[in-house]
């Protein structure tokens, strides 16, 4: 693991998700470039103060050089944004499999550079769209997938946060500080943070590709150097409509996440904060309450549960199914990571590079003048300036 | 009354909402163009033969020629939206009150010529935006007009409605039928249907004007003629920003209009089909429940309830209020209609001009390339059109 | 109308009720024992000044000696309770129909007399249980009749109230005081109150008859002389069990009135606060949530709905129905009320005696020591001591 | 850990809520009196094989065999009920603590030799009364407490499941299977699986002690030998009313655990399967949404919190936070545990004496003829027949 001191938020929620089914054991870290907290930081986690490293660049080569048997197989990284890309190509090129926190990089040029690394070390790549990892989310992409609601005419996705409505940033909330900085955020504020996941949700479920986006980026709180608060329509392959929305400054909110779709014939709906509950409207019968654990489940998603209905899991299990499937597919040797829909499929390079588009249509719209920003551009655009040969539209989301 | 026959769905709505609370009688109609179906609907409803006309003119005509306390005071317009103005300006012309169904017309040149009638005649003019006579929009209003939420950030107004997800206007439903003409419902199909609730609804709780918008109205139904479904980023004037969606294919869903605001320090969300009930969210504690009929009310929310709290009051009770406030003020004998926030407040002639604007506001940059629509413009250029003098911005919500 | 002067809560919402639908016009009334405040009364209802009668007894003679078209046709009773007996017996004797506010009757004595009097009148007697009158509790009767669920093996029925919870009775709350006082309420506080309609609904849609009881009373605000908390557990015919619980002194509870009832393969869920929404669940597919308007609906049920699903009707819509069911039976001119799951089925004796043999064997059995008390035996005993011939079990409730 | 090989529900949750924190290390096991699947199951979980053992005794005697540093601390029973006891009494006589789960035994006389071992041993005993260990519960336990809605009056605990509707234990389902059979099951049937947590929550968030109830035990489906539906009516210590529901043939129903407390100025009402939401009620002011990581929250409950606001925690957090008490006063090496509200408290001895004093009283009086059943005299008799000094109440609850 690198990053997750003592006191950080998301390394204690990977640790605790990738213990939980036993399946992972933490046997090395970088917790902290602060050399005392780093220590102790392990120390906590009852680590072998040996593999306590200083620094990712001695973690990468103290592991490759212990036995293989001994060594790290995957790196988890958990730090501020703008170590993400370094990190996970420096590891992925020793020879190691990753599994990222999001956003994937600072901008869509260290997304490709990573995609990159994964090709030439054939190692696999996953990011925590965390929510993906929720059983009804399942249920919910594996309807829309074989047809239930027919042809998909609308999109839904929202992410309420309300936790940066005041200047707290300013004021020394170190989680607050670094989202807020472009030098350790990345391009995006509110957008990189939460409006991925909105955006990552909504292709995942609906398994349709967005084409083309307008936007408006607000900053609410004065002083404030990135978006706290974005807002797009969007238009899908094959003419269905979408909202998104997210924001950080919608006060009293939690962690709003939640999606809606409608076809011809029907529409589902979740939300993160009440996860074990999937709602599905009808044209011609009366909406049915999918729950966790109950009946009329796909077999992809009562293989995501651990508990009977009525006992509610929560985001650490939805964290902790993400790492089931990548520890299943670390071990299961194959060369190329499960496409969607596969019992181990997990977020990876697809949603990473979906995602990263996003963000910089996003920034690119809201800044001008015309309508519609198509993603498909802004990627072929990144990819000239990086050298890479053309590519004519985004690999689609399904 | 005009319109409003056996069968039509409105036309009760407004009879139960007019009598429920004993202060208006109906003494006359023309219901129906067809003899026989007018002929019945009066029967139906106890009304003196005589007194059931055969068209608007002759009622305009037979009532003027009445005794003064015997004549109608007030004309309520319950027609398709092509007979709206037509109907409106008679009316007002031959010294009526009147109460209409909305959208005002089929057009802002339409809603301009409605406020030219209303100002000749010195007459008053009530325009069923039945959603803001519920009491807890009065105290979602309230709320923000006396600054509890601190500067407001974010506005999202929805309205989801399903019931044109298939071609049933193609299949003789006569409510779909009008409403996806183009000459009888106007510039908008969904969009003047609901659309302009939720714009309304979002002005009226936020006291704050849309200054410019960015829209994507779409048709999904195969070969119908009028949008079934739009989306808009908002400006409000001071910095707020909104989303609007109003759709009438989201398959399943009934009468989903919603409300959230947010400022620096809380927000509220209110939604039509628990009408009862206001979500009161803040920064710093624990959500609240403001109950209609409960504790902690504004006197002006107590006014429009009729029963305690938990028992519940629906649709037909606000639209009652409306009626009660139009009523109250016919009786005083004012001039001018109360202004927002007074105890007798209704929508009329400011919210009619404001979501016609918006309507063509839509229209016109739904069709373009340009990123933003400024309603200030559109309405100006239909002013100078219709020989009015300039007039550099609409007149503020609030 | 008898009662429902001024100020008076429920006498407005019969008032309100009755008018909705344009079948019933308000033609006399005495309502308030004070001269003055009864003239008020009428002025403000715009009634003829000769027809407000200083006393009931005044106003059933007055009417008799109108012309048979102008004659108050039947009576509806919104006094306290210890008029509610003495009332009905007059009317009902003087020729005309009654409709009562609940309970019955101060006692089951009284109660018998109404029954006794309705028999010889040949009179019809409604009894505002108005909660049956919601479009979706016949729904679920409906529902359980028709087999539904299996045979009914739980029956839970839920009155919550917190208005009482202080001794608000003592500093002069009118609805309080005399709620509390044994002359005025009758046997019980709680128990007759909202106990009865929380019995009444269990059996109404169970359609199964209590056959016995244990009871707990109880008084929690010092002082107070009639029960403010009541709780029992319940035996039904065939075997089903179930709980009754109503209190008022649940601090906070607004009207929370909630049944739910469950067979062999499933259950149902209705909550009158949110009224519009039955709750279904399955024990072998997802819960299904029935709304007011939607698809799936009983006949019986659509016919008691006045608008499309989304625009909730509430209190008043209900009550409302029960008075067009009991005005179309007195149009009807039929001889004997339709029974419960006819089109015009409404509350009458039948329910009056049972809910009063409930009052009465729920103080008994907190009384004594004895576990149980049958329902017929407390009713026979009564029958005896009033001289009518014995009857072995009371009339099933279905 | 003994019990909970493979396919076992409760055993998994117990390795995971243990897991969770990292503070236990499972080492080894009697999982299955069936050699090869004991094998499988150990081999499944990492064990080294030499600490499967093949019963109880024999991984009581080869632990203590191992040094103190290598040796098991504590005993996790996961077995059906009637292990309970005797594996409970035979580990603290060995000088292991035990975390056990319930019913603490088959009846009270067993209860009562678990006591007295734990006495002679000085080894701590936990019990798995899971629910006490949502982070909601607390803040409700701590809220009647210190004293916010003054002298409680009311309690309401429901269980409601409908897993067993159908004669499934009479068609090979495990679970089922052993909870309908006397010999492994214990006095009870539903009442001891499940009515036994609603009564433990009750005393435990009311902080009252249950003196008398009045009970009915039922058995819905044909042939099965113990109840599957109960209710009581529940008289607390100072005059508090409860009734408790418990049933597993609601059809359709999950895991439907909700406690409702209400006393003088307001109450509070928990539902297990949204555990994040505690909803408070007032008599003057509107109802307020407590949420896990929100705002308001007593820091007992915040210390059992492991995610931000919004990011829902579940069934096996709330378990894990019981196995984190337990933990901590095993390391703090505490004679005695910790007293309910201080911050390590955990259920155990008391809470199990009392629900196994619920049990027989509620089938004492179940079965006879009198109203109220003590529970004071039910223990009283238990602990004369075990020959222990008499005893003349229950310690209280709090």
């Amino acid at each position: 693991m690198v990053g997750g001191g003592e006191g950080a938020f998301i390394g204690a929620v990977h640790r605790m998700a990738a213990s939980l089914d036993g399946a992972y054991q933490l046997v090395c870290g970088a917790f902290s470039s602060d050399a005392e907290r780093n220590r102790r930081s392990a120390a906590g986690l009852g680590l072998d103060p040996a593999r306590a490293y200083a620094t990712l660049d001695a973690l990468l080569a103290g592991e490759a050089a212990l036995p293989a048997d001994q060594r790290m197989q995957a790196l988890a990284i958990v730090t501020p944004n703008h170590l993400h890309a370094p990190a996970a190509i420096a590891a992925l090129d020793a020879g190691f499999h990753v599994f990222s926190e999001k956003p994937m990089a600072l901008d869509l040029d260290e997304a490709l550079a990573i995609e990159a690394a994964v090709q030439r070390s054939g190692r696999l790549y996953g990011l925590a769209f965390t929510y993906s990892g929720y059983p009804l989310v399942e249920e919910a992409r594996a309807r829309v997938a074989r047809g239930d609601f027919g042809a998909i005419r609308l999109v839904q996705a929202e992410y309420w946060q309300g936790w940066l409505s005041q200047p707290i940033d300013r004021d020394g909330q170190k989680q607050a500080e670094w989202r807020t900085d472009p030098a350790r955020a990345g391009l995006g504020g509110c957008l990189g943070d939460i409006g991925t996941h909105a955006f990552q949700l909504a292709e995942h479920v609906s398994g349709l590709t967005v084409e083309a986006l307008s936007a408006d980026l607000a900053i609410h709180v004065p002083g404030r150097r990135l978006d706290d608060d974005v807002a797009a329509l969007l238009r899908f392959e094959g003419g269905a409509r979408g909202v998104l929305k997210a924001t950080q400054v919608a006060a009293g909110e939690e962690n709003g996440l939640r999606l809606r779709v409608y076809g011809e014939k029907g529409g589902l709906e979740w939300s993160q904060m009440e996860p074990n509950t999937l709602t599905l409207r009808w044209l011609d019968r009366p909406a049915e309450t999918v729950r966790a654990g109950g009946p009329g489940l796909d077999p992809l998603t009562a293989a995501r549960l651990r508990t009977p209905s009525g006992h509610p899991e929560g985001y650490i299990e939805a964290f902790a199914n993400l790492y089931q499937s990548f520890g299943r597919t670390i071990r299961a040797g194959a060369g190329a990571p499960p496409v969607r829909g596969a019992a181990d499929w997990f977020p990876g390079i697809t949603d990473g590079l979906r995602t990263m588009t996003f963000v910089e249509a996003m920034i690119q719209n809201s800044a001008g003048d015309a309508k519609w920003t198509a993603l498909a551009k802004v990627l072929e655009a990144r990819r000239i300036s990086a050298g890479l040969p053309p590519q004519t539209a985004p690999a689609p989301i399904a």
